[in-house]
């Protein structure tokens, strides 16, 4: 594997220049304790947790992977002991409310330290974020005596979790699934079914597994509005806290997969397992509804590891590897070749990699700050935050993966040959991040959600949430000379953004499926304004460094990159806008038949 | 996986309907004897050896990938037997002259069998393509005497070949290369040196293994210009064609790979291999030259094999995965849900699966026709070949397998979850093809031969070759009303193509990072371009046919995928242009130092 270096630096930059961290925590109520200090101290630690104890895993997890034998999973060597370590550690219950004995952090605290973790070792990152599925389902739709007995254990660590939603059949179509719950008459219920691709499903880490399953009441209504969300332990949990009985959870088998081989992805079979519901029947996926959006800000995140995590491994290999001589005359006369990195299409790659890897970053960390307003804020700021998370959270989760798939295979591409090989663990990083535009709702799926229930289900009020912060930043930045460059295509795209939005609504309403056709391009091109937008904010901080005499090289990256990015990637926007003007005819006018032609 | 049907109907298209096949060998000396009958029975017989015989391995071949111990190399299961069928078959010898012990049938048909081979099956490709790269360097600097002893076993699949040229240290600059050839005063040479990634130097398929070796002969000079080309085999040749000694050429590993596992990538150890020179000492790389242009070729063509086998996979399950319901009301009311390919999004990714692929198919196929030309064809045939193929066969090469990333990336994600997991064998096809874009030259050094040698190196002449072809084919269809839509976008990127390449070389001159800044975007914007000019032509022939009453669904499905390729796909090429104009400052501008802030 190409050696991991949380990139702290670049942390502190969006941390500090772009998102004022100081100030943001010091005016949210329950925040204050993160002081800047505090929050370099968390940040320094998951970084040396993520570079010694985790990234050291990273390629026996691939090579090992899951075993399955007799209904037992093995992770890999060294797994257990890290997954022991995470929880003492506290890391676990980092987000967690202290009256439910966690830490207290808000969660941008947490997007951090998920972000080390994640470059460090994903596979080991998918245990310890499904142990917070089951949380978040108890701290949302849990009772007080149901908190108090299936939160502990998952906080130090003990025990574990898994969200457990996808059927054979019904993947992102939830409201098909057939999993049964029945009344035992004394407030629990028995399940029984079978579910798929559950992630920690099974485990040798802990002694116990809390499983968040959703699953039909019988009786009850069918699609979504009859599906429950219960809790169901591996070994039944006793109201002081201990380990009951087995509870008829096992695993039928594991799956082979493309990447992320040191996560076991299981077929679970609940076959009478006792459990508990949490809120009402019925009302599953309401409570579900903020799982999915961390889950959402997770996988963005996933997108920001890898690709941070190759970009490393490609610089990297880029200043050491000789070959072939500069274009304009020999930089390093005395070997046999130059370092590749002089060569203008290597750097093409390579500041396309950091282009979309910083951008995610700042992207990202911007909407975990805005969830620490849902959370912490004042009312202004709660809605504020929900109007820009609704809108935004689908496009980080689509676009932050997808480029990322572009910023990995180039971090391949970079090495060639030895790309291709597994010693330089290249296309490890690229197979453990391709399932990321997939789970937690594919890229098609959260195009959707932001045409048609975001943007078109809002009248357009969330787009204006968005793009009115846009204009107004771009007016309040008018005179500066030095960022024009900048504000002039922003302000074009954000008003473009407009147009392009209401001549899709108005072609929707004679024809839905122009609506479908045109989501994903849309969802793009939205992403590539607002990384835009982001790259603007932080050329204006880096030129404003500079214009008051910092040397530091940093802020000359940032107005160089910003520069690339408005020169060769935002430009991609309108080949998206092309596609959508298009309209949906030439998509759609194939009969089902009329794909085969063999 | 997938299975896979060889698409006999859409290459009947692009034989018939598209390049005139019939009248293409008719008119070719020494082709006469490929009627359409014979050429029809030839695809036929090869698309059921790739169909019964060669796919059926390909899971096995990821499964079990290649095993090393104690220098032997085993191959999977079937594919010693498979190779035997192919060479008792012919199948080897298809395209070698007959007086040299071959088929003698033009190139063409062989790029046909191989895609058809390839689609079923990649990593046994790699046996039988590397067994025609000895064949190929013998044919083109071999002494009749040389051909003689070396090429009969090879024809026969008895023996197999290996191209060696890559070393630790020199993968895309060869003149670093430094395996030494020693001259033995008879006419041949001891070799000693380690190269590596040389895809089936060891196997257990055939008893002999014939190695086309770049080398340095003593005191030769540094560079290109001291790379000799030799044949060295595992074991001597005796002048009769009998087995003679071993010849000291061993296997020191093999690499543990992304995909292609079937296949074995050696490190190859020559400790005093005799070797014989072919053609003259230091003029290796003008006889590789010819195996150079056919590697990339049949590169593009695994592109188009890769492509073709995803897009089978994707259409089979959108047909039939049930999940969520039309936007327009059901379409499969008594089942729990519509198929997905009703949706429009799934729709965009099959469309453009099929654009790339049947587009591909057309490029490819009509490049294998240009080969045609430039073996058999008069002076005048030659010349324009070879100027079409010196422009065409590097955007081929780069284009056909960066677009075939997007294809079987799409293949993928139709199937979501199920996509990831080894099941379905669609992860398999993009690890298989993810290797097209790196061996035989980087998309990086296509581009620059592109930009580089062939366009600036002939001032524009070899661009113009391409550009007054479709210039003539837009003016000869200018009053045939139902192309305008097509006629006219194309009218202008052919102009704009010009433009550009003026603007480009103007800034080159003033500074040579322009280029190289530029050669990328450059050839996705010429491949853009190019598949734009093939899809114009498919449509028209197929307008045509409707016209004159057909209603073969073949026809409108091609103008329809058509539009929707001019609709959707080719305004991306505006998104590369600008990435060219934006020039190479913001790429270059920082040092290499200012990469890295961790």
């Amino acid at each position: 594997m190409p050696e991991y270096k949380a990139p702290l630096r670049d942390i502190q930059f969006v941390l500090n220049d772009l998102l004022n961290s100081e100030q943001h925590y010091a005016g949210l109520e329950g925040c204050e304790q993160v002081s800047p200090d505090v929050l370099n101290a968390i940040v320094e630690e998951g970084a040396r947790f993520a570079e010694n104890t985790l990234h050291p895993l990273q390629k026996v997890g691939d090579e090992e992977g899951c075993q399955f034998e007799d209904g037992q999973v093995t992770t890999p060597t060294g797994f257990k002991e890290a997954f022991k370590l995470w929880g003492e550690g506290g890391w676990q219950a980092l987000g967690v409310p202290e009256k439910d004995g966690g830490q207290g952090l808000p969660n941008s605290v947490g997007a951090c330290i998920s972000e080390l973790a994640g470059s460090a070792n994903w596979a080991f990152n998918m245990y310890t974020g499904l142990a917070l599925a089951p949380v978040t389902c108890l701290l949302n739709g849990g009772t007080e005596e149901q908190k108090q007995r299936y939160l502990p254990k998952i906080l130090t660590g003990e025990s574990a979790g898994a969200m457990c939603l996808t059927e054979a059949h019904c993947g992102s179509d939830v409201g098909l699934l057939r999993t049964k719950a029945k009344p035992n008459g004394d407030g629990t219920y028995t399940l029984s079914g079978t579910k798929i691709f559950i992630s920690g499903g099974e485990q040798d880490l802990t002694d116990n597994i809390v499983h968040a399953i959703l699953a039909r009441v019988e009786g009850a209504p069918e699609g979504t509005k009859g599906v429950s969300l219960f809790i169901a332990p591996k070994y039944w949990i006793e109201e002081d806290g201990s380990k009951g009985d087995f509870n008829h959870i096992t695993c039928g088998s594991i799956e082979k997969k493309m990447g992320l081989k040191g996560s076991a992805t299981c077929v679970m079979n609940y076959d009478g397992a006792r459990a508990v519901l949490l809120g009402e029947e019925g009302r599953g996926l309401d409570i579900m509804f903020k799982l999915m959006n961390s889950a959402r800000l997770g996988t963005a995140l996933q997108g920001l590891s890898m690709s941070e995590a190759s970009l490393q491994g490609s610089i990297t290999y880029a200043r050491e590897r000789l070959q072939m001589r500069s274009l304009t005359g020999p930089k390093n006369p005395d070997g046999a070749a130059d370092p590749i990195i002089v060569h203008p299409d290597v750097r093409r790659m390579l500041m396309t990699q950091k282009a979309f890897t910083e951008g995610s970053r700042a992207f990202v960390y911007w909407l975990a700050q805005l969830v620490d307003h849902e959370n912490y804020g004042n009312e202004e700021q709660k809605k504020e935050a929900e109007d820009l998370l609704g809108m935004l959270t689908p496009i980080a989760k689509a676009f932050c993966t997808e480029v990322s798939q572009e910023v990995t295979n180039l971090g391949m591409q970079v090495l060639g040959g030895h790309g291709y090989i597994s010693e330089h663990g290249m296309e490890q990083i690229v197979r453990d991040g391709r399932i990321s535009t997939i789970y937690e709702g594919t890229t098609g799926i959260q195009a959707l959600d932001l045409l048609g229930r975001k943007v078109m289900g809002s009248q357009g009020a969330l787009l204006a949430s968005v793009t009115k912060r846009i204009h107004k930043y771009c007016k309040a930045n008018s005179d500066n000379e030095s960022l024009q460059a900048f504000i002039e295509p922003m302000q074009a795209l954000n008003k473009e953004w407009g147009e392009i939005t209401m001549h899709v609504g108005e072609k929707t309403m004679s024809n839905p499926d122009e609506l479908g056709a045109a989501s994903v391009d849309y969802l793009m091109y939205s992403g590539y304004v607002i990384l835009g937008y982001l790259w603007m904010q932080m050329a204006n901080v880096a030129q404003r460094e500079i214009a008051e005499g910092s040397t530091d090289p940093l802020y000359k990256s940032k107005v160089a990159t910003a520069q690339f990015y408005f020169d060769r990637l935002l430009p991609r926007a309108q080949a998206h806008k092309a596609a959508i003007m298009a309209g949906a005819e030439s998509t759609m006018s194939l009969t089902e038949e009329e794909f085969v032609f063999v």
